[in-house]
């Protein structure tokens, strides 16, 4: 083995001892597996016209890049992966201040590079399917406000107001938000370290699939705006900002402005309706994975 | 971090210490997350006539909302966000009657204020669907018995008795309680605290996939008249009420009556038919997750 | 909580002593949810004419019914709700032979009930969906071989042989073994008791997924010849033993004897390939999970 | 009990001492597991004309596929079952160069088995969907880069590049192993060793979700040449070699050279972004599982 040797010196060179550095290389690469994963889903039911992919599909592949996200990073930086919840955790003191600009940096340019990366595998699927760029396939990067079909079959190209727009981000993320507290929560239903990624990816698989068809649930300003900044450079032109909601209002800036608005509402909500009040000294039932002790008696514990 | 001494301040302020009002907050919470997940999903799905939902993406919505409310309510009220459950555990002397109120009380406003949440989320597109509001759209909220199509491609638009209904929605809380039951019984399969909201929401997620179809598995009383009485109020009127069964009976307290009897049996069943049979002193095999002991090998334990 | 005190003297009055009649009420119980889940999702699809269920939400209902029953009986009797798991662990001598008889009739009674209740909860839309009882409804119950459509769009009515379906019926139950083997092998990637219910369910979902086109993925000689008989009884005529492959011979009795002869080759299988060779004394990588022992470092265990 | 005696002697017989021999059985019954699993759900959807299958149940049953390929040889071999992991592990020093061999034999016979095995569980269907085999049935089995609908609904029979299809196979193994790697880090989010074959398993799933259009996400080449040799022989002839990208080049090799490159770079760019720079002494946080320290709290631990 004589290249584990050469390992262990290339690993001691290139070792970062910067808590700070570390972190923004965490949130990096944590935000490219997200949204490599997910744009890279809508991309594959968009350019197969439903054949090889579905709504249903588009969320597992959002939910499960959270999931994939947040297990890449979330030992080292916590997993934010979204401006929304750093901003969020840092309104409430439960992370610096002085951190958030790298983190979100962090996330931004991790966005934009894996948008980059599914550009260039979807290149000639992107080629075959329409000769001229199109915002058909601009939403496979960044959200707009979709058309509804009326129950008597007409089509409504749009249909939705910039306010029940901004209010279907606010709502969508502070659900989010509200049930990353709670799974993160030590004193609530003591999910382990391990189970979160997923319970945070499903948590984003079920926004997909209730709160979805307004406008493709961003609740991340990093999964919108970087992927919307790339599409604008990378070919689709400036309709990708002028984009608008039926009262001809940009669209773009709503699902930057209304995840952040929605996480801090879902992390107050949590603390007003749960949190706060968890008592000082908890009576803890037994977990039931140590039978060495008595299941269903209870200790007291002080935190 | 002169913000987290402010929080600080306000935390020690709103802080309750009352045990009842906690587990009203987090019933309330729960309840909400549940139904405004759950309505969500239905809205998705009929909104865009099944284009970017179906059968399978609600019965996902409703169980990943259950698994979701849990996680947020479970370490502080049980997380029974449902008063079948509520009353059903009275009953077996699981739960204080004295709280039987109060958790009800919450659970109700909860699926009230959630369905009014997702009311405003999609009103874009409820005016977009129809010109008027119309059942097809009130069952986004609540439930009705379905219409049934023969094999031969006829529309029967009533096919369901009031008591084949009741019988549907005895069985299918019959079933949820006694998962639930074996969920959380430390002497069964000992599945850690944490992964309980999971496996709840995957027993909600398969009744929805094996009994949903005649007429939309309440199976929770707040979950149906709560978001009933919301569509009553909100513009769909009285046939929210007066939709009815083929002889002509009312359908709404269907949903409300059959699941506080099915939770109570199904508890009962698990009770005779597993739990009251738990000797005393058990014999436990050893999980496998401590290997400083040795798997495999029993240990003897008082209970 | 004058009931909490009658509720002790109701428990103590039934309380049974007898670990086999524990051990056969469990399986009778597990059976019941595995089968009244499962049925009911073919149920689902097939009276809607897969509006409300298709192949893979089958899947789903069977998959979860074998993690739900799993959860229920597991920690009474080892959750086998199937003979084909009993008498395969017997030859192997892992299950006393002397408690065979009673967990078989316990399945095959489990899984004759719940058949009955299914019955009950869709006969309002059996009786819409078909004037007079015919095999298409019957495949609620009991699998039957299936037709085949050419990729130019010809139906084949019959294309399965006996022998091909009795190989499928092998290669299936010998795959869910292997699979149930590694799950609860303490000394292969120690799953948790707590998780192994979710994981089982998951083969069993899998085994759909991929072995299900043939015949219907019996696996199980309890769930197929208990509701079959159910059928034979409840109105559906001989019809259901008569069935036959493209040979002509009658089909009931492959999913009986496939599944027995697959189970005993998946447990030998695995012991010949992976448990037999396990060390006695056995190098162990401390689990992640607690952190105050050095994860990483091995630690010398005998077993 | 006379035959669990008779067990103790075979097994006592059959027992294998030595370590490599253990670990090639696990890889070649892991990755039989694996591509029975796999290919089967091909099968079902391609045989069926997707009435039993689509894209999204495919994803499934690779997915799971390796989950329980994983469960089956996890603890013995470590489970790679893909020899991409296998030569990426030992480039980095983390696996013996000495058993790279055997691991690679064992993969690729226990996929050529899977195939024989699969082909006769479908050999009636097989016979019944089409007079003579074609390549439409061989891509049950091994990948071949696929035809684009254009939006229009033009069909394009060939547009994909060599390049585009290597990028494609180095870029979908590259996250792989990045999340693999993230997974099975013990000083990242301390995934429990039970639940790292799911974990691995839905990351698989969501390449298939996500990077499954172009060429069907092979990323192991023991999963796509094993196969595709197995065609070779059993009747589809060399087309299942010749059969090419765009611009006239074999497709058959790109599957096996990409995911060698891209196994290699992902673990590259963990081992660059995240593992390298873990501290030496690390502060945990105390997992939420064990109440009887205090969670929150952190503890000094020296690796």
């Amino acid at each position: 083995m004589g290249n584990a040797k050469l390992v262990e010196v290339v690993q001691s060179k290139l070792k970062l001892r910067n808590t700070m550095a570390r972190e923004f290389l965490a949130e990096f690469l944590g935000t490219f597996i997200l949204i490599a994963f997910g744009t890279a889903s809508v991309a594959q039911s968009v350019l197969t016209n439903k054949a090889n992919g579905d709504f249903f599909s588009i969320n597992w592949g959002w939910g499960m890049g959270v999931t994939l996200g947040v297990l890449v990073s979330g030992g080292v930086s916590g997993g934010h992966i979204n401006p929304a919840v750093t901003v969020a955790m840092a309104v409430w003191g439960k992370h610096p201040w002085q951190k958030v600009p790298l983190y979100i940096v962090g996330q931004y340019l991790g966005a934009f590079i894996a948008s980059a990366v599914v550009y260039g595998v979807y290149l000639n699927a992107l080629d075959g399917f329409e000769a001229e760029r199109t915002l058909a396939t601009a939403g496979i990067w960044a959200t707009y406000p979709g058309a509804i079909t009326t129950k008597n079959g007409t089509v409504i190209t749009d249909y939705l107001s910039s306010g029940n727009g901004m209010g279907d981000q606010v709502v969508g993320t502070m659900l989010l938000l509200l049930c990353v507290c709670a799974i993160t929560d030590a004193r609530n239903m003591e999910v382990p370290k391990g189970l979160v990624p997923l319970l945070v990816g499903l948590t984003v698989l079920n926004i997909g699939v209730c709160f979805g068809f307004n406008c493709g649930y961003a609740i991340n300003p990093a999964r919108d705006l970087a992927p919307r900044i790339f599409t604008l450079i990378a070919g689709w032109g400036s309709d990708t900002f002028s984009a608008a909601t039926v009262e001809g209002i940009a669209w773009w800036w709503v699902p930057v402005v209304g995840p952040h608005i929605g996480a801090i509402l879902g992390v107050t909500l949590y603390e007003v309706f749960v949190a706060l009040h968890h008592p000082e000294t908890q009576e803890f039932t037994l977990p039931q994975v140590t039978p060495h002790q008595e299941p269903g008696s209870t200790i007291t514990h002080k935190f």
